[in-house]
């Protein structure tokens, strides 16, 4: 929120709506470490808002004569949407980043190894195909999810609405405005203001879909492979957990936790939809408010699932033995 | 499924695996009239697919010469997985349309209007702005989301992976049997085959997830201003509803029915990406099934939202007296 | 809708507010032979609502002098949400005794059979357990899901609001009115009106919450212990399904059935519970004509999700010789 | 956690498996202030599970010859799933008390006041009804609602199963160990051990869902009638917002905070269900973790929003005059 509030001021002052100079002490105060942070949260309980103290600050901050250039036309809507697109960008970043890590790990498993390996359909045996296959398949997901997600981080918009969403408390100048401060927080410029039109959170869910998609099918795959009765992959034990009962287990901790993380993103891209799509009039009252807590679940447990699952193809070891044994166990049922 | 089986017979003489009067054959045959469908449904509760059944009435349509060129190198999911890519490249399609409808209608409500409108945030009178920025917010919605469906319409993938989603059941030709299998359906050529990494439901999801916050926010918005406390809208007599014990009242029907269509898919879009990210081995047990009913019902559902919407829409009158009168009654509580 | 109908009437006419005779004619005409339906779906698409058109034929089939008995002090949602609660009661009732069915297959299964059985944790061989105790797990969890089914079935409230949900319209014996309605249609009396105090639909979504687990948690474990690398049970050939591409391949076709169905049911009561908490007024514009899909979809596929798993658990066979050479193996792991 | 091992320690010393001493040694020690918590995080991250190293820390606290005493016959879902019912008893019983506090508020707004109030269905106006009847009807939703917490607090199960969850490594005397973990913890005696069985998390959804609605009711109608437009009701100066950018606005806070937090619940039901319904053979390899977040933001969301729902009615006032204008507005609209 304090660089959206700097990026407003410094192009504003671009434009020659404030003075330069006063731009550059709001970007001075807009720094945390200055903040009382306890002071926002007690006033966003009474207000519903995070923004009021912040602006209060800052204006105390800056003295008198700059006060009225801190959060110039702008709405706490304004501020808290676009720095909600800056984190859903960061995210969306770093998550990218590890699915190539990922990426990586998977290519390393088999190589172009055609050792055979049973498939299996609805859990049964079916006919062999090849690790160097079940990996490629792996590796298309990630690719794929890494691309979506840098596709969104590339396409985020800055929102500067104003009071009522259309954004004319900024003056004739509005435009310009708003592209100064795309430009300074590597957002892109809206069509229009989409306080009331949430296609941003839309787009947002669609890209973390397609993850949590990729890492449960990845997750459930390598869980289904390391089982004992299975056996042919395993987590290795630099990571891999012990049992309060059991001494002799190794359990897959890393590919479990995601699996787990995975789990939580459909039900919370759920939320964000159905607050997503119920907001009424210039500013929803509730539906606006009932985005933050599932957006900052998804792009948190999102992260973490992605984390988890570059962690556990990481560790993964390949047990060719087993791998050949179960083909032939395959084969000998076949014969049955 | 029939589009699918006739396109890889041909797709499959075309590089010579098949003789291609057999897959003229094969494609006359691939005629629902010709189907006993009560018999596929019979079989489908037998064993789980709908596709045995129907292989075998196609072979037996086509005589023992060329029944071993049905379904060559196939697998039930192929066939499955392909038509539901066919359906929702349909339902896209058929539902961008009537949001260019929509959007039309929207246009022809404000034009550029900018006669004065009170705007309201968390429910509370807040400054003027136009309904020509209503109109002009909802519009940018609809575009937006008829552009998703478009790209996901353009986008959606064949599926020729064989029993075990390698591929390798079509031979060494499989690359450019399934280019001319995507060209004939007009479907696009996957990275990999995608039985069990299934980033194509995952965008399906995605480009609803934008349909379903848009029909939402707009109908929702409609809704808002349509109630008689607000009274700026209205939808014509042409459609509007009676009711069974007070005949003085008109009901908003279409905008009520859209906005209940759309809170409809975020669950199913959440069922469809649980399902979709729990594939296990080479074809889920269970979780493969369990997107078709979500897929279904998100299709047909999705269209109805959007249906719905291009209806109430077209039926909106403004009343801009009533307009003005709200603008007066802010002003007056704003002074005192 | 019709059996309402013909209970208010009954009821009304017990407290002598319209005549006996009439009661019997409205009655006599609340046949469906007796309804078009295609007008009544034709009027639905027009006026939001199946009532309107539905008591209009009931008033010309009485007659002109009984029209005003028809319907009488009723609105719309008076007669959709009472009958969907008789829908909602049979649909328990049916889904309790096929979970009896079940439970009864299940005590087949192993009787107090204490042969050894691996158990596993986190998919990894733990210590051995027996067949018995894991029945008896599925057992437990089955007679819970079919005793909240019985209790809910046992307390589905009528709805007798009137036009603003306060039951006025009724007049002065409301109350008697209520309980005669109730008692004719094994429902029971609410404390208030619930037009739009939802907690019946809760209620609902809850009791199909367990089943939603209960089925989820035994199919997901029929099926891991029917897969081939486990192999401890079977379903039966009356019943598994072939392979369009192997012949050699029993699938379990009824346990994957049931999982696929069961995973729809959280979905479902996610848009459910949606809808239901966000009834505005005193009839919600939407939020109400939201929960219709849902509820249907969810008494449907509740229903098949138990259907399924009774019919598996009916088809399973025990490989009591697998189960045996699964402890050595893993006896044998252990010592290593 | 500690409480749940103190309570084992302690019902098995009184059936005389462990030393009396012992147990109240092992009882001083499960005091969280002595216990490294960074090194429980920190090896729940290796190993899966938080219970390890708390065990760990636990046995040197007692010493070498009291060690093996300590979580005796346990695994560690017997201690989280344990704990995770103290905090689900807690968390419903407190949230029961501000739904009470919540009805007595309510009861206060209008008494047996019978001035007409005009109601309104599907956004539109109908026939005038009282206040009196509209808080009956909150009171209502709140009263049932309080009264399924209470019942789910009085029906939560302990969990005694063991490594393989059908209770064999407790011995020969699990049912009184058992009998005693449930009357020290204030929990019942399940039928079976549920370590894949997951009714109980089902039967928390189910009361949660109640909650979801009422909230979700109540805060949804209370907004409505605190917009602008309808003016009938408002949340007092004590706690109501600002705005950033309007000095006059009032913002129904409280209220708004309550629909939010309403709104996440359906979809964390959702994902719970979606977890429990998912527990593969003797303790799931993902589907239980998954629980853990959804469970936690359950109660903590859930508690939330009933919170806030309680802050809202206490604040609310009534503008008697303006309801009395709306009845006129609308019954002059009526004569048109």
């Amino acid at each position: 929120m304090l660089d959206v509030e700097a990026a407003l001021a410094s192009a504003q002052a671009a434009v020659g709506e404030i003075p330069a100079d006063v731009a550059t002490r709001i970007a001075d105060a807009c720094t945390l470490a200055d903040i009382d942070v306890a002071a926002v949260a007690a006033s966003t309980e009474r207000s519903g808002v995070p923004v009021i103290e912040l602006v209060e600050q800052l204006r105390r901050a800056v003295g008198d004569d700059a006060a009225a250039c801190v959060h110039r036309g702008a709405t706490s809507q304004d501020i808290v949407d676009t720095a909600a697109m800056i984190l859903a960008c960061r995210a969306a970043t770093i998550a990218a980043t590890r699915l190539d890590d990922a990426s990586t790990s998977v290519d390393r498993l088999a190589g172009d190894d055609d050792t055979p390996m049973i498939g299996r359909t609805l859990g049964q045996y079916a006919v062999p195909t090849t690790l160097a296959a079940v990996t490629a398949r792996w590796r298309s997901g990630l690719v794929e999810a890494a691309a979506a997600l840098r596709e969104l981080a590339g396409s985020l918009p800055v929102q500067l609405g104003g009071p009522v969403g259309d954004g004319a408390s900024y003056g004739p100048r509005v435009d310009e405005i708003t592209a100064g401060v795309a430009a300074r927080l590597r957002l892109v410029v809206p069509a229009r203001p989409w306080s009331t039109m949430r296609t941003p959170i839309a787009r947002i869910a669609g890209a973390w879909a397609l993850v949590a998609t990729v890492v449960g099918d990845v997750a459930t795959q390598l869980l289904a492979l390391m089982a004992s009765d299975v056996g042919e992959l395993g987590e290795r034990a630099d990571g891999a957990g012990g049992s309060s009962s059991m001494a002799h287990k190794r359990n897959p901790v890393a590919a479990i936790s995601a699996r787990a993380a995975a789990m939580q993103l459909p039900g919370l891209i759920a939320t964000l939809l159905h607050a997503a799509g119920g907001h009424d009039f210039e500013r929803a009252a509730g539906a606006w408010h009932a985005e933050w807590p599932a957006l900052n679940a998804l792009l948190h447990t999102g992260g973490t699932a992605v984390d988890w699952l570059a962690t556990s193809v990481d560790r993964i070891d390949v047990d060719r033995e087993r791998m050949a044994a179960n083909v032939a166990r395959a084969e000998a049922e076949r014969q049955r």
